[in-house]
Formats: structure tokens, sequence, C-alpha cells
């Protein structure tokens, strides 16, 4: 019994799983794995109330085992739609819906490729799928949590395939094998204040940050290397809401964010932020920090090579090895097993009339059938 | 009939005359003055209906000519007062009311001066009070407006004396002499506003104004000079408002004021601005700006002298030749003729329990009163 993936994705974008809600998503897919032979397990984590639900499923237990990962999550959808976004609308071999990009229509075509599989003969090795409610949100109790689950109850794959949409423009350019950290550090400098025409009583904050910004963008981080390109530091905002040309303020604070590729670690950069502050503002500065993922690369070794072969037969596409783009939950899981990111165009996601072509959901279920058999399942 | 200093200082304290009101200040201050044969105008400059009171009053029609300028108008009382802010509570000696330190009391002082001379002799040359109802307040059409008027009348001083409250602690420590000017600048870079995870597609603002402002706060501007303190540029708002750490925000905006000595215009220093912000962010950068008033100095001529050698003999005190602080009318009163400041003690001024000791009152009736004598009238 072969899963068609236009219905299986029809199935996922009716249900309203806008973070934090569900909305009987992960169900759908129960019923579809479940009935395909895979055991399945719901995960909910974080605290009472407001726990994040997940779903790892597996079907097999000797190895070589491949994981799929996804979220079910999608960001809310806004306005300026022609069509209803959870209706699952198909115009001009279009099918529209929040998430068909972004990534239910991915976890649709894995799914149906495994079944595909099925179809045809018994699976070797395993095959599983964790997937996330909560990858669009705060994403603190999702595939995060799931990981030390998997480890401890013997879960550990050798491989992970992530289905975000990872190409820009055409199924088949782009596979991401790493992605680059980010940290965010909000700098406070407390001053002394005063007024403008006696600045030697006052200690101006402003001025004390103006310095250490001027020092932190000032610096190249580094030039990108093989996989990733430059780090990048950005100040989004400063404020410090004085209304009185006449007086010097007492505080002033300063937000950044620094995507950082492999070159670095989190916690270096930070030591290198608070030493600047410390230098230019002693034991007047604070910082509240949150490095939200470490950069990571997969060093392109057989799995990687194998999936490039299979889209280049797929797509006629040389997919290229990219690192570039925001984070994904591929940071979590690079600290298990190796991982890479391939999925639909992305073109659309987060935006308003999210869709992609029945013809690229066809091709990638083709794809992902192949690259289990590639992988030896 | 010579005008005791402290009635008529407890009389213009009665007056509520929070800027803009005047609650009969002017009045009560034109009686004292017709009573001692000066001849009054009301003149009311601005827009109609939220016209400004001003009076000018002079005695005498041949020169030479001094003048006295000041103001009537007071801050807010606010809260924490001891006494009736406009009571004219005396205590232990000290008389309490706002403005009776700036300058209600330094009015009360010279009137009183003036009518004891005359009760001794008739006056040499001639004598007037330029007086306005906003000076705390924007000040617009108050002093800036009298004094051309004045010139046109052919009212034109020889010699100007502001009775602002130029001592910091006891009568007779300070004379100013001059002011420096003052200049706010508010610079806004328009920037192009992206993801922060693409910066090569976005052109951060904050960037750029980090490097303006670093240029700006980095120079020196000058080490003062023989009669003024170094000119001081102070940054006292950065403004963003953006929420977003992923995103790099679209335009970002600072304000600045420059306290500046006679070693600058203020023109030029607005050309040094806009130069830099003109390099570091060609065609993205938009600066409003207002000089509110340039650095002037009265050399100290022989009035000069006359006025520190009779607060040497009331006082004890070698008064200090002074130019800092904040701004005053002299900044307009410059253009018309030489100016000099000394009043009372100002340690008080625009705080709760505002008040001078009577004794300083008295002895400022002296001071004021031989200053007129070595004046010449
Ligand atoms: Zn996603
Ligand atoms: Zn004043």
């Amino acid at each position: 019994m072969s899963i068609d993936v236009v219905e299986l994705a029809r199935s996922l974008i009716a249900c309203r799983s806008v973070t934090p809600a569900d909305d009987g998503a992960l169900a759908v897919l129960d019923r579809a794995l479940t009935g395909l032979g895979f055991a399945t397990e719901h995960l909910s984590f974080g605290p009472a109330g407001e726990e994040t639900p997940n779903l790892f499923a597996r079907l097999g237990s000797s190895g070589p085992h491949l994981c799929f990962a996804g979220h079910t999550d999608v960001v809310p959808p806004g306005d300026g739609w022609s069509a209803d976004p959870f209706g699952g609308t198909i115009r001009d071999g279009l099918l529209f819906g929040r998430g068909i990009a972004d990534m239910k229509g991915g976890i649709a075509a894995f799914v149906s490729a495994v079944s595909s599989l099925l179809a045809q003969r018994p699976l070797n090795g395993s095959v599983s799928l964790l997937i996330t409610g909560d990858e669009e949100g705060p994403a603190r109790h999702g595939t995060k949590d799931v990981l030390p689950w998997m480890v401890e109850h013997g879960h550990r794959p050798d491989f992970c395939l992530v289905g975000e949409p990872t190409n820009p423009m055409h199924l088949g350019e782009t596979i991401k094998i790493g992605r680059r950290g980010s940290l965010n550090a909000c700098i406070t400098i407390e001053g002394t204040q005063g007024h403008v025409a006696y600045p030697h009583l006052a200690d101006n904050p402003v001025h004390r940050l103006i310095a250490i910004l001027g020092e932190l963008t000032g610096r190249e981080l580094d030039r990108g290397n093989a996989h990733f390109s430059a780090s990048s530091l950005q100040v989004v905002s400063i404020d410090v809401g004085n209304p009185a040309t006449n007086v010097i303020p007492q505080k002033a604070s300063a937000v950044l964010n620094i995507r950082f590729n492999t070159e670095h670690r989190g916690e270096t950069l930070l030591r290198w932020i608070e030493a600047c502050v410390e230098r230019h503002a002693p034991g007047r500065g604070r910082i509240e920090s949150q490095i939200s993922g470490e950069a990571f690369l997969t060093e392109p070794a057989a799995p990687v090579r194998a999936l490039q072969d299979v889209i280049a037969r797929h797509t006629g596409n040389a997919a290229l090895l990219d690192t570039g783009g925001g984070t994904s939950d591929a940071r979590f899981i690079t600290s298990v097993c190796p991982v890479a990111e391939f999925g639909l165009v992305g073109a659309t996601m987060h935006k308003a009339d999210e869709c992609v072509p029945v013809a690229d959901l066809e091709t990638l279920v083709g794809i992902y059938r192949d690259f289990l058999e590639a992988f030896g399942l």
C-alpha cells in the first residue's frame, strides 16, 4: 500500500499547526507510519501544560540506520493569500498551503518514498523519523530534547537527512551540509548621568558604547573558508531613549548578532566581546547573551556524495554543497550523527501563497527513495 | 523714596510666573520703576494668543547707558518644599521662594540700587532694564526680540549687566564674561533592511552611525583657551528601536550636543558633522540641527574690572571671570553690546527650597549701586 505524496501533504496542510499548535498533524503522520509498520513514540517535553509534542518513529532495528528529521509546525499564514492557507488548493500544477515548502511537503515525500520502497521489498537496516511540533518557535523542547532520548533508547542514527526547503529556486540546486552558528548579545553600559555643560561631572555611557561597537564592528572575523562564507557581526539595535538634549544619559545598550562559521566557537566570541566591554567600560558593562547554535559542518563523505548523484539523476542539477542561510534543527543533530539537509524549493516559505509544484513533490519522492537504496536500506 | 530689596523681592515671588505665565510680575516691576521716574514700555512678541510679555524701562536719555537684563519667569516649583514656593518666607536669615535666586532677587536688588542712588542725587547718563517673561522656556520671543526693538528705538546700551545667579556657593565668587555656544544635531541614517544571515543584501545603518559617532567623539575639538574650558561633544541618545535580533534595521539615529568655546563657530562645526556623515554614509544621512547660541566673550575691559573692584570691596572676594555652565540670554545681548553677568548664589536654583540669605540681597544692592557709580551714572 503505497502512500500518495500529494494526498498526505494535503492532509498535513489541513492541520492548522501554527506553532505551538499541533492540530492533529502528528496524528496524521502517526497513522501513515503505523500503517507502514513503523513503531511510533509520542514524546512530550517541556513545562507541564505547555509541552512540545514530538514524534519518533522507527521501522527495523538493525543497521544501517537512516533518520529523516523535520517539523510539522508552521509560521502564521499572514495576509495576502489567493487560496485558503489550509485548503490544499492545486492550481496550475502548484499545491498551495502554509508549510507545504517548509516543510510538510518534505515530510510527505519522505513517507511516500519509504512506502514506495516497501511496496517492492522489505527494508534492509532501519529508517526512522524525528518529527517535532516546535521548530519555528523557541525550539527548546523539540528536536533538542528528542535527540538525547533517542541516544538513550538505542536509536542513534548513522546519518540524518533534514527535509528543510534547501533549494532557492529549482529542485536539486542545493544540499546544506552545515550551518553557521548564531550568537546574540545585549550589551548595557552604566554611566553617570549629568548635564552636557558639565561633562567632567558625568560619565557618558553612549561614548563608551560607541568605542566598544567601533572595535567590535571593525574586526574582520575571518574571510570564510572552504565551505563557509565569512562570519558576520551585525549590531541590530542601539537604544538610549533620552529625550533631553542637554542631559548625558545614565545608561545605553546595544544588541548584536554574530553569524559565525567553523573558524569560531560561540564561547570564544563571547569572551572577546566581554574583554572589549571590560576594556572600554571597566566594571560598567553588563552582557546578556545567547548562543543559539554553534557552527557545524558535515564533511561531504559517502552519504552526501550519494545524495548528490541521486539528485543529478532525477533533476539534472549538480547540487551545491552549501552552508549559508539561517539556522535549523540540524544544529542540534550534528552532535549525535552526521547530518545533511535537502528538501523542496523554499522561494515562497514564510510568505503569502506558499506553494510548490506538484511535479517537485513527485520528483522529491523519487530522490528520497533512491537515496534510501543508495544508503543500503 | 528708596525701595526695599526684600519687600520688592517678596512682591515678585508672590507672582506665580511659571513660564509662560506672568501673573502680574512685570506690573509689579513697572509700578516700582515708574515710581522712580522710569519710562516703561510693555513689548509683546510672538504668535497671536501666545505672545511673550517683556518690559523695557529707561531712566535718562543721554550716555553712558547701562542696561540691566533679566527675567521674571521661573521654573515650576516641583515638590519637596519646606515653605510655600510663592510665600516669601524668611527663616534663619534666608528668604525662600521659587525664583528668588534665579532671578527675581537680582532684579529687586538692581531696582533697589537705582532707588538708593536716586535718593541721594540725580542720575548721570541713563540706566535701563530689559526684563523678559520667557527665559526659562523656549526664549524665542523674549530678550531676542526686545534687542532689535531697542536698537531701532535708540536704546542701544554701552554695557549690559545680566543679573543671573552666577555664584556657585558664595556671593562674589564669579562674574560670567562669556558663555559657550551650543549646537544640537540629530543624525539619521537610512540603510537597507535585511536578515542578519544575509548581510550582503542589506546595508546596516547602525554600522555607518557607529563609524560616524566614533569619528565625531574621537576628535579633540580644542584644549580650551584663556577664558574657556575645552569644547565638548556629547552624544546624548542613539535610538534604533529594533526588537528583532535577526533583522538588520532600516534606519538609526543619534542626537548629539556640542558646547563650544570661541575657538569655533556653530556653522563650522555643523559643516564638519555634515562632511563626516557624508563620508561614512554617502547620500544616506539626514541632519536636523539647531545652533541655540554662538560662543561669545566680553573682553575683560574697564566695566568688568570696575565690577570686580566693587565686588572685592563688598565681599572680600576676588571674583573669577568665568565662561562655564549653560546658556543664558547674554548669548543674544552680546551682538548688541558688551555683556557680563553677576547676581546671587545659584546653589538652590531650579531646586526645592530655592533661597538666598537676606544679607546677600542687601550686599548685592550695594554692589549694583557702587557699580552704577563706577560706570559714571
Ligand atoms: Zn523549516
Ligand atoms: Zn535665570
